[in-house]
């Protein structure tokens, strides 16, 4: 064991703590913090490793919503309109599944690793990431995705969810998490929300779906109309949604371990509902961005906790969760950029644990060490400043620690 | 003389041309253009250089408001409030200034001009960017700036800018423009203005101001209350503003290429002023948003050209156009992702040139052969979504060509 010492340390509590001289004591755990003076003096015999100058030891970033598959798309899929999106997500798939290979996931998650992401809550549809997950020291909540809404494919369609469930399950470890995802309100069929619901009960199982991502969602779950009709319609001969968004949440009580993707269009009484179980929102900022999507009004959240998730390289130019806070920013252009970077580091490391059920995002005794150092590129003389400076000017991170094992 | 063929050509004119498979011919000039097959036919003896697959031909980038001489500020200047930041730039400015060395600011000119910024439009306090600016291939309008509100230093103030005037007039050429900067209505005494326009008129000047960057300004201004109320009676024992907004603009009439920076805060009786004067605004959106200012509501300036300007490092963490213009995209959430990259492309270019009174910015028979080559990560099938997948996918650029020769 050794004491690691920074400029700064952010905690990430209640109180958005952050110490001068900061340093941290772990091995696997997160053992002592605070400032080195009194961390010294507390533990005489052990080594102190200077960071250097200008240095941030923070908790490691979890991108609570990402969706791995989709890794190799840049300019394949139509971005301004979310229906032109999906559809064009529906021409492109097998060619961007065929050319996101492990290799490719791969790089793409050493990049990550690179950019300070320690954890991350993964949407697979396929189960074919599997593999570079388990491998990479990134810590991975996979979420097997169910989705399909005509009636007489429920029993195929439930059959091979569980079957990648049941794969993901067999490379379960500390660090790689299996977990449920209902893929939306407007494309589940009630029976599979129901019974995958059932087993996540079952087997406490993370749960995760989006939510109301777009006017046309909206417009198809409330008015059985909109551009989502046309698609219903064509596609599964369907001209009513089956589910309202309300009855929709309402089969989520009981999971502890809860989180709604995007959620940009869910009226109050749905957060009343969101709060009420408990559930974290992912937020995706720059996905709803380049699909023309609201922005989540989080200044009205209130007590509805939120992480921050990229979503996939399907919506994004990027997975790195600076970039996504950096976008962040900018794209929650009127509120104080001060008090929102405090926010968002938090959003990026303690919600995003919330969101995922993990005893991280936080310096404090007891949680695991994830913890990436940040270099600054000069002095930050305000406390008040140093979340920001940090947001606009991290590319790549100094360090990285993963339960205490140093991989960058 | 030879043609150069990209897979797009952007040729940003009033019906934002794009064509698909398009050429170039060019010498210093623009020569001719259009689809490949068509110049092929007309000009069978030249040889044609084609750029390759997903790549892009487009007018150079044109940084309409930039600081080089803060080119050293990373972290030392206070975000988050426009009157801290004024504050803390005037305590650093020395230190800033002296770590911004010629050296340090060709870096900085390098690094823009492999991210395609082939024009900037340089906002001069000292003169001493003039050696970096008159050796790089960039085409530098340098405006030499008037400030200083005190009555009894109006002679010295005056002789020394005109003295800096004359420096940079020294290093005159095609592409290195000397022009007037009137720094703002707040911090110029109107025996400055009045003089410098007078200047500016005789030698018929491109002139530009700051105008209406923040709340602060507006109120005292507008009401003689406010932040600035407390800096000026601090600083220089003045209790009243000397200049209201539209006393400032009237002023400027008859200058021909006129430009204003910000005016975040400029009502509509200003905006109409700034329309009748044939002024263009320098839209620093990045800078707006570290400093809290407000948004410019560009959807409102209808028929008012707009420019980009990155701003000095004083207030932002990248001088990148393309960095910018992602920025652009993400702080104007509200509008149509797809329509507005159109815009800002067009900003960035053609409305940058009209900002700078040159002629460039456009691809068009007899513009100054300024031209980028963009490579793409992969095809774009829909046209109208191409600036969108350069803006969110360019970092450098595969080409630079500066009055048809090769940079990059």
């Amino acid at each position: 064991m050794k004491i690691l010492k920074a400029s700064w340390l952010i905690c990430v509590d209640e109180n958005s703590t952050i110490i001068k001289d900061g340093a941290i004591l772990f091995d696997e755990k997160i053992k002592d913090f605070g400032e080195i003076e009194s961390l010294k003096a507390k533990y005489k015999d052990l080594e102190v490793e200077d960071l250097g100058v200008n240095t941030v030891l923070m908790p490691g970033l979890i991108n609570s919503h990402i969706h791995l598959e989709f890794s190799s798309n840049s300019t394949s899929l139509s971005y301004g309109n979310f229906m032109s999106w999906l559809n064009s997500v529906i021409i492109n798939r097998e060619a961007l599944i065929e050319k996101s290979s492990t290799t490719l996931i791969n790089t793409k998650l050493n990049e990550m690793l690179k950019g300070g992401t320690t954890t991350i809550g993964a949407i697979s549809s396929y189960g074919f990431e599997i593999e570079a997950c388990t491998k990479t020291p990134i810590n991975t909540v996979l979420f097997s995705e169910v989705i399909g809404s005509k009636a007489d494919m429920i029993d195929t369609l439930f059959t091979d969810f569980k079957a990648r469930l049941e794969s993901a399950k067999k490379s379960a470890s500390k660090s790689f998490i299996p977990a449920i995802a209902i893929h939306s309100p407007y494309s589940v069929h009630p029976f599979l929300v129901r019974e995958s619901l059932r087993l996540a009960k079952e087997e406490n199982l993370n749960v995760s779906a989006h939510f109301l991502e777009s006017i046309e969602e909206f417009d198809w779950l409330h008015k059985d109309e909109g551009k989502f009709l046309e698609f219903f319609k064509n596609f599964l001969g369907q001209e009513k949604s089956a589910t309202k968004p309300m009855e929709f949440l309402q089969q989520f009580s009981g999971i502890k371990n809860l989180s709604f993707t995007h959620c940009v269009e869910a009226s109050d009484n749905d957060l009343e509902k969101i709060k009420e179980l408990g559930a974290v929102i992912n937020h995706c900022p720059t996905s709803n961005r380049v699909l023309n999507n609201k922005r989540l009004e989080i200044e009205k959240l209130k007590d509805i906790t939120y992480a921050i998730g990229t979503d996939g390289l399907s919506s994004n130019n990027s997975l790195q969760m600076f970039d996504e806070l950096r976008n962040a920013l900018m794209i929650h252009t009127n509120l104080n950029i001060n008090e929102l970077s405090v926010d968002l580091i938090k959003a990026a490391t303690l919600n995003g644990a919330k969101a995922l059920g993990l005893n991280k995002g936080r310096i404090k005794q007891g949680c695991d060490a994830d913890i990436i150092v940040c270099k600054l590129p000069d002095e930050v003389k305000n406390e008040e400043e140093l979340c920001t400076q940090i947001i606009l000017h991290t590319k790549e991170v100094q360090n990285v620690y993963i339960n205490g094992e140093k991989h960058v």
